[in-house]
């Protein structure tokens, strides 16, 4: 397999990681996070392309355009994750594998955040571990990637 | 009457159709939808006005401007059928006719499908019969239209 | 193909159609509604045979009875589409096509009207369009026949 | 007003009446409080006609005929209470006053009882009297009448 | 038997009667309606005791004021029937008969006026025949008394 | 204890088996099981009488039917089994046990089907052994007279 | 309009205002509250009565004598804002606008608090700004009262 | 800690201690509940005053006459146990500790009894143990007060 | 204090304020409500900045803006009140003060707008008062600032 | 097929039949039970291991063991089968056929126990036949085994 | 009555007690609660055997084996409270009375633990006074057997 | 920080892997997995100890003897996941940190697996990924571990 391409795709109000709560999100800036997501991309023989929005509209448009120009997909999409049929369609029609991640332990918070719209369609889901999440997300890809 | 026109609006992920689970969808795009439309809505003393869009914001800007512009919609509302408290709004707000349309058979699939948040405001529904849902939608609201 | 035989099936309380809230449901009688669908059978190249019943034992058997001398069933199910368990499992037996239709649109009425017990073993559905509904499912049955 | 005709309508298992849980039910057979409610209707200026059957569609049929025949109906719908939409609309379509009664206190039963499909599109609804809810149910609809 | 005295109790906001809504309730007062019965029970032998009260600790005090000097009681409990766990316990305690009533057909308004929590300990109920659910709630009291 | 007699009542949809869905259902009609069950009652000294209907109403019918004539039933009251009220008062009240007995195991199949409004007013329940719950069901009941 | 009358009615443990957790429902007393209202409502060319009870019964009491003595009522039902259709009834009942108010976020609290049985009969609601909420509802009120 | 004072609340239907099912409840009167109460609180160092209401607002007002009065508070709130944020309120309002005791074991009858608004804001709870939940909801509040 | 500036967020379907239902909405456009703001802004020593979206994502990324522009939000959600954690999400995170208003009395209309996602998140929410909600909404956030 | 090996595996409380309740489950012991499984299994050419634990992962060890010693399961799980997902996972993993077997009809007791998590992994299930239900299940398996 | 014994049974956990979350559940060792019931039970003429398991069929043995060797129980069962039926059955089977008792308030917790499967079949129930819950209960428990 | 030593401890059916539907969950044996994560483990400076077991019990003894010898915990609880409170309270209890991990996609299976008890009490969760979920689980709880 050449080195794959992986969307890493930030849901509503990512923009604002390291601002937002820093005891609960934590200090990392997004842009930290996806420095990161691309070292550890480069460590494992693969890239990243990172984009965040905060319009369901537009993240359908970013899995859409990942259906032909990537491998698959780290996703955390953020409160769309309770309530986005749309966003679960477009999962669903991509078929690619998709990866669900999310920085806090969603199933402490809200009950209406402990129920995915995404995860049935999804490879699999990964929750509570701050901005690790989303590189263990990366390395989960990868893996599952490297076995197909 | 005159010549009717009918704004066609296709919801998320219809971008992809002939693309997308072929073997659920059939294998014509949605171009070729939409000349089927075209041609049908010709036989029939009208015509018809094509948009699609993956953002709900956009989908009501669109029923919006069919308000003053378009004497119905058949409207194909995808994943956000659903969901969306706020296309529930703004068709009630238009005050012409819309009719929902669904390749599928809704209440076939997952349990969050069998409502729709948009089929009491709507004139009827019409679901299951792949792209024949939205010429039986075109021709349910033109025959309505002359009634009127 | 040759001509196919079409079951239109009406179920309970649409022997008063015409008589009953008239401004609901229109003036047509049932008479009027069979006249009307033998017609437009005749211009598709088709014939249907049209029966009434209260009892669900009733409409069940003329189900099984289409199931070896028709080519698939319009039905409208009335009352019986939201509690009948027994006619779906009907509708499952007898393996030839059923398309649901429905006078007004179920869905803008009482809550326990928004589900359909038989709407997931049909082909289709179709709501909301007055005597219509039945017109445009003949057609649509007509249209999936032919494909097959 | 000339002596109005009422239909007394009696459904599924009480033709079993006086030999079923008399305990529960009285000693009393159908033919007994036919006969009661008959001398009633006579006392109090009126005639009544009874009917009782099993099935659901007989039922409707019944109320259906009531419907150009009769002033209003008496009905003890048994368990077809709880379950019938064919039955409520055939109440609503006949527009003729229809008046609830049960035997039993079915809100001190099982829970499933304690909801009436039927009720809504009643008159007014009488349980727990045993054969006295028939009489004071007579006795409320011919008071109603006399009103309009 | 000597001649039984039954409390007529009258819950909240019934002392608005004649003056609320009258297309829906009616024109009479409370003062007439209990005249007539007052009159009524005279006919049939017994007198009445009439109160109301809008507070639930004073219709639980009318209730056990009535358990050693009434032989059994017409409640009409407004809006308590829907919500007083406490009423409930009082109709237990009191081990003499009580006839709930209601003017309107409760099953034909909001939901949460379906479920009666009193239902279930009363002898049973009368609902959606205006002033004349008292009148037939008496009857059915002296009736079911003089069987005793 | 004389030779007792047992009806054997198949519900709706039962007249098509073999020929409907026989992967699931097996290939033997309906006659074929009637045949096996004359042999297996003769086998234990007892005799069967076997009915079929699509009709709720005629169910109910045959029931009371053998209140009279029969020391008990085997019941398969397919589709009916989670809907009717009415024969679940109808076994109520004649009083002799009954089975309830189910081709396939309803409790692997769609959620509706997992809840019988029969079973608790039955003897005892079998499901999911084909045409040999029929079998179970016949000789568990006869077993139960026995011990009368 | 000559100057309005306005109640201002206080529900269950309002006289305790000031000293119950102070950190949450702030230091000033029901007296300044009122005192408050009265300044405001003077400002305003209104005048204000101010009641409390901790009785359902006699805050039902207060709606009927404001009946025919005031414009309007701005009520802070406090715990019986959720469980009580008596005083919903009281206020459909009285037919002059009332305006709900909530010192507290109730949306931000326990679920039990989320539903208001009064808020549909209510002209509008205003919750979640301490005392201010009182000056808000008048002001909503009289703003009101003059339009009509 | 000088001797407390302790209010013992009785809720509704108390008052018919003795007299209501005394096989359910037992044959003791309220008043030798309470003697036996002062008996206890004398043996412990402790005095108790003793209240009971059938009105809500009474329990309230007594509640709150109690926060500034004694140190603690033993409530049997009987049926209001199930419906009153009300009292809710004014418990956690008047910040001394309530325990909360029943007669019965609410937790084997009705399931509406199964739910306590009251007991999430109470110290604890007893039920089960007749008049014995008295005695040891009297001793826990003691035992409670003298860690404090 | 300097003079605060306050955003006022329009939500989905409110751009056609003035035209739609205007029975319902009353018949200010949308501007007509901006310069009454803008007018009791100036009043009240304040300034504001109108913007409307029919797209989710829009409004978040407003009320982003305002995280470091405005000193708290008059927000009307719209349709999107009853959806979207992500709005939610948004509200939490700018940690501005946010009010929600409401033209419509929400409680009084269908039972899925009773609840809303983003009251519990907000400081407070006034609803029911037509275009005098958005006055009230800003007159409450300013006595808010003023008082931090 | 060679005689084949089935385990009869008793759930949580078996230990105390013919103790408990006997006129709920009758006055056979478990080796009474026991013994006669015994002796039906000779008569139809196969044999039984019995086990019981009131240990939930002890039944799980005894089905993982069965896996490869025995041809199939009867299996009364008691209390078990309406909660454990760990030994429905079990049965599910061992891919032999299991028959799930209750003494008593779960369907005619409390609502908790009309559930099964076990049924839909199971082949069948048969309840309410007292100690016949093991005999009834042994044979419906040997049936079953016979035919594959 | 000679000196009755009684079985302390500590569930799932309970061995932690004092080195788990002191603050919430007190620095008492599961040794220190045992001495200081064995010290009680003396005072009060009685024995206490006690045992602390994590194991649900452990439990159950438990109870079975105290069915014939103690006069009743006292039972902390912990996190198997909300869960397990199996024990509620245990609890059924021996009768002999059991008090239910729990350290900390139950109903202040998360809402799963508002419901004890087990409660309905105790003598009564006993929560949120730490280790004086057992100590009530113990004394409830004796209390009891000494009026049998 | 010295070598950290973790627990990984499989929950019920895990002694089965790599038998047990193959095409679900791998080829790998339990064996196999301890091996591949003692390796993991040594790689990143730390080791493992692990345990399986089928009851809930030794799983719950399991977590107690790691509060005192391990760093924490990687824990795949199985069927446990969805029904044991006393798992959940003694993750609570150890106050060390427990990363949960499934095999498969649990979100995309049945229902019931939806909801897990333990979520909220754990560091964090990773579903889906096969064997890998174990090693990201280990490789999410070191570096949790590293940064404390």
């Amino acid at each position: 397999m050449p080195s794959p391409r992986v969307l890493v795709l930030h849901g509503p109000n990512l923009n604002l990681l390291g601002t937002r709560e820093p005891e609960v999100y934590g200090r990392d800036t997004l842009d930290d996070v996806n420095r990161t997501l691309e070292a550890l991309a480069g460590e494992l023989g693969a890239s990243v392309i990172c984009k965040q929005s905060n319009s369901e509209g537009a993240l359908i448009d970013a899995l859409h355009e990942a259906r032909t120009t990537c491998a698959g997909v780290v996703f955390n999409p953020g409160g769309y994750t309770h309530t986005s049929v749309a966003l679960r369609d477009a999962i669903s029609a991509i078929q690619i594998p998709v990866v669900e991640v999310h920085l806090s332990n969603v199933y402490a918070r809200e009950s209406f955040r402990h129920k995915s719209l995404l995860a049935p369609v999804c490879l699999g889901s990964i929750a509570g571990f701050g901005v690790d999440s989303y590189r263990l997300g990366l390395r989960a890809l990868l893996d599952y990637l490297k076995r197909q």
